[in-house]
C-alpha cells in the first residue's frame, strides 16, 4: 500500500521557541480516489508556504485573528498543488490549485470550496504562486502602497528587507520613485538587498546602537517606516522617523518566540504624539477583496514581464524537513521566501 | 509706580515631578502705553490657560514639536486678553484677544501678529474662549470626529473623560449616535461625566484591575479609544479594543511627570497587528487651517445655542497661583478645564 507523508503539532506551544521535536513527521496511507466524497478534490501537494504568523498558530490561543493547529492534526496553510481527482464541477484532475488551507500533507482529500484555480500563465511556475505572487509579497504591497502611500522623494525604512515581504517592499518604493533603506540580517542579505535597489543597507546584527544606525543611513530623515521586526527596533524608529511619519505595522518576528520575561516593552510610544505618527496595523486577508488585490498582480505582471523585478525564493526540499523550514524563520535563517517542496510536477521530488 | 505679576521658570525640569519652587513669581513694573512700538499692543491678560502639552515646555528639550520655556524668562501659553493700547492697525484699544503667545503676565506688550481679535458674540464671556471652544475642545473634535469618525452605533471609550478634552470627547461622541464609555479620577468626577451623557463610567483610581473594568464596561466591545493617559491603561487598551479599532492618540498625562526609573513600557504594541488597530497620533495646531475648524465652531455654537452642551472650567484665581494651577494637572488635581483668572474685564480680581 502506497502511503504519503504528514506533519502534525504534537503540542501548543504558548510562548518561547519551539524544536522540531514539537511536531510529528508520519506516514499514512494515501488517500483513494474513489473516497472522494461530492464537492471533494484530491490535491497532490508541490509547494507549502512557512511564514512568520503561523507561529500564533502554534500557541493554542483561542482569540486571535486565525485559528490555532490542534495537537495531533496536520499542520495548514499556503500551498500550491494538482488536483488528482475531483468531484467537484470547480475542478479537473491536472488543475494547478492554490489556497490557504493546504494541509502539511503530500497528498491530501479536501472540499474544493477553499481553493482557487491558478491561470495557465501562472501554473507554468507554481511556486511563484506562493512567491512573487503570494501573500507576503501582496502583504507588502498593501503596506508600502496602500496604507504608507509612498510616493517619490519619500523615503521609506523596511526591515528583514530580504525576506519574503521586505524584498517586495524595497521593489515597490524604488518603482515608485522613493529612497529606499533597508534592515537585513548578514553580509550576504545586505549585498542582495542593495543589488534590488536599496539605497542603504546595514546588517542589523552587528550595527550596534539602532538609532545612530538609522540617523547616520537616513541623515535628512524617513517619512515611512514598514515593520517586520517589532521590539526594539521599532523602538528606536519611533525616536528617528520624520513629524508625520507613517508605519506600516506588519510583523513582529523579533517577539514571536518572546515569553513573558524575553519580551521586549516600548519605551518611546509617547513619539507617536509629538512626531504626529499613524501607525497601521493590518492583516492581508482582509485585502484580497479590494481592488488592491487586482492592481498588485496587474503591477507585477507587468513588472516580471519588463524583467524589472526578482523574487528570491528559499526553498526547503521535502516535507520531512518541513518543521525545521518553519523554525528557521524565527532565527532568521532563511534567505528569501522560505517555502517547502513537497513534490514535483512528475510526482516525484 | 504701578507693578505686575510675573511668572517665570528658574530651572528646566527634564523629568519627574515640577513643584513650584521650580518657579518664580516676581513684580516688574506695568509697561508703559508710550513704549509701544510700531506694530505693537499692550495687552491686558484676563485668562491663562493651563494645559498639559505644558509639561514638555518645561523640558528645556529642543527637539520638540513645541519650543521649551527658557529659564529666567516668562512661562507662555493660551490666553484671552484685552488690548489696553494699540500701535497696530490691526486692533483698537478695548478689543478681546486670544493667541498661544499670551505672556505670564497681567500685562504684557508684544508683536500684534501673535493675535486674533475675539468676535463680539465670544467677546461676552471670554472664559468660553479658552473653554468651549478653546484648544482642548478642538482636539476633541479633531480625535473624535476627523480621526476616529466616531458614528452612530459604534462605541468610544474615553480616558480622563472630566478634563478639557475628555468632556467634549464624551458629548460630540453623544451628539453623533454612538455609546461612551469613559473613566475619571474621583466619583465626583464619575458623575460629572455620567452627566455629560457617557453611558458607562468608572473611577480608574479604585477600579482595580483596567483590563477586567474595560470588557465588563464594554461587554460587546468598542471601536474607537481617545487616549488621554497613556501608559497601563493605554496598555490595557491595547488588549481589549475591538478589531480594526482606532485610536487618536492626544495625550499621555500619566507619563509626562515619569522618569526613566518610574516610566512605563508598553507589552501589548503587537494587538496593533493581530487586532488591525490604527493609531492617529497629531497635534491640533496642524488643524486650525483645515476646514475641520470652521466646522468645530459652527457645531458648537449651534449645540451651546440649543443648550445641548456643558463644558466645566476649573478656574484658579490670582496669576501668583499659576504655578500650583499647571502642576496640579499632572496629579489629575483639575476638575474641568483649567485656567487662571489674572484679572477681571473692570481691572481687577
Amino acid at each position: 500500500m502506497s502511503t504519503i507523508t504528514n506533519v502534525s503539532l504534537v503540542r501548543s506551544i504558548p510562548s518561547g521557541a519551539p524544536t522540531v521535536a514539537d511536531f510529528k513527521v508520519s506516514s499514512a496511507p494515501t488517500p483513494a480516489k474513489e473516497s472522494l466524497k461530492d464537492g471533494e478534490i484530491l490535491v497532490r501537494t508541490l509547494y507549502l508556504s512557512c511564514d512568520p504568523y503561523m507561529r500564533g498558530r502554534l500557541s493554542g490561543r483561542k482569540d486571535s485573528y486565525v485559528a490555532s493547529f490542534e495537537p495531533g492534526k496536520s499542520l495548514s496553510g499556503g500551498g500550491v498543488g494538482v488536483v488528482e481527482a475531483s468531484s467537484s464541477a470547480k475542478f479537473s484532475a491536472g488543475d494547478i490549485v492554490t489556497g490557504a488551507d493546504f494541509q502539511w500533507r503530500t497528498v491530501f482529500v479536501a472540499p474544493a470550496a477553499g481553493f482557487i484555480k491558478v491561470p495557465a500563465a501562472g501554473a507554468a511556475e507554481p511556486v511563484n504562486v506562493l512567491g512573487v505572487f503570494g501573500m507576503p509579497s501582496f502583504t507588502a504591497y498593501v503596506g508600502t502602497v496602500v496604507l504608507c502611500k509612498i510616493k517619490a522623494g519619500e523615503t521609506i525604512l523596511v526591515s528583514a528587507a530580504s525576506g519574503a515581504v521586505g524584498q517586495m517592499v524595497v521593489q515597490l518604493a524604488k518603482a515608485r520613485g522613493a529612497r529606499v533603506i533597508a534592515t537585513a540580517g548578514s553580509d550576504d542579505k545586505v549585498q542582495f538587498v542593495k543589488e534590488l535597489g536599496a539605497d542603504v543597507v546595514f546588517n542589523y546584527k552587528t550595527v550596534g546602537d539602532y538609532e545612530a544606525a538609522i540617523r547616520s543611513a537616513a541623515p535628512g530623515g524617513f517619512q515611512a517606516y514598514f515593520d517586520n521586526v517589532g521590539g526594539e527596533f521599532l523602538d528606536a524608529v519611533l525616536k528617528c522617523i520624520s513629524p508625520n511619519g507613517r508605519i506600516a505595522e506588519c510583523g513582529m518576528i523579533s517577539q514571536y518566540n518572546a515569553t513573558s520575561d524575553t519580551a521586549y516593552a516600548i519605551r518611546n510610544l509617547s513619539y507617536v504624539i509629538t512626531s504626529k505618527l499613524t501607525i497601521h496595523g493590518y492583516i492581508v486577508s482582509d485585502y484580497y477583496a479590494r481592488p488592491a488585490y487586482g492592481e498588485f498582480v496587474q503591477e507585477v505582471s507587468e513588472l516580471l514581464k519588463d524583467g524589472k523585478i526578482q523574487y528570491k525564493i528559499d526553498e526547503v526540499v521535502g516535507l520531512e524537513n518541513g518543521p525545521q523550514a518553519l523554525l528557521d524563520l524565527f532565527e532568521g535563517k532563511n534567505f528569501g521566501k522560505r517555502v517547502v517542496k513537497v513534490t514535483g510536477r512528475s510526482g516525484r521530488l
